[in-house]
């Protein structure tokens, strides 16, 4: 499906966006939950590495460009509202974070330290 | 963590939403993702079963509560941004989804047969 397709097919948000756990493929660990377009799903499908949605940046971004943490893609799954995808990866020896972790989740218990507002 | 403390250490969206990705714990299936409020997070964390925030009806929703497929909590992790929760469920012998189905995932291809536009 090109992106074209995916647009008339897909549940997006107002920002014409579709979030998307994604999960190494054989430990089955959640690795990290981000954004993307049909077009970025649609070069993820193409290129069989994951591009995302930057929110914050407004710009595509194909994860590990810089890092060299790319993420294969081994399936995506869709789920039965068509609003939520699910990205099974191979992130290899690599690591999800931006913060040097293997994963992007922790124990709820650490917000405690971290008052935000 | 109260539901007041949550709001402070969370980041949420505009709705005052965040989203949750549930988990089966021993497998790592994911079943499905559903949005919590601060409020429905910390009933969540006291009842030990999870309760989410229905976008479409704009109420409370205890998961289960009428079809019987409640989901015992194991384990509730934060990402790295404080914007997503990872929820480890036992779901036991039940469903996730309201479709009946194990889980709220599929096929990318089941797309194809159902244009939504």
């Amino acid at each position: 499906m090109d992106a074209d397709q995916l647009t008339q097919r897909l549940t997006l948000t107002e920002e014409g966006l579709i979030p998307a756990i994604i999960q190494q493929h054989d430990t089955g660990e959640v690795l990290m939950m981000a954004w993307m377009t049909p077009a970025t799903l649609a070069e993820t499908l193409e290129l069989g590495e994951t591009v995302f949605w930057s929110r914050s940046r407004r710009e595509r971004w194909h994860k590990g460009a810089t890092s060299g943490n790319t993420q294969r893609v081994v399936d995506v799954q869709i789920d039965c509202d068509a609003d939520v995808l699910l990205v099974a990866v191979d992130q290899g020896d690599g690591v999800a974070c931006h913060t040097g972790a293997r994963t992007c989740f922790g124990p709820l218990e650490s917000l405690e330290d971290t008052p935000r507002q």
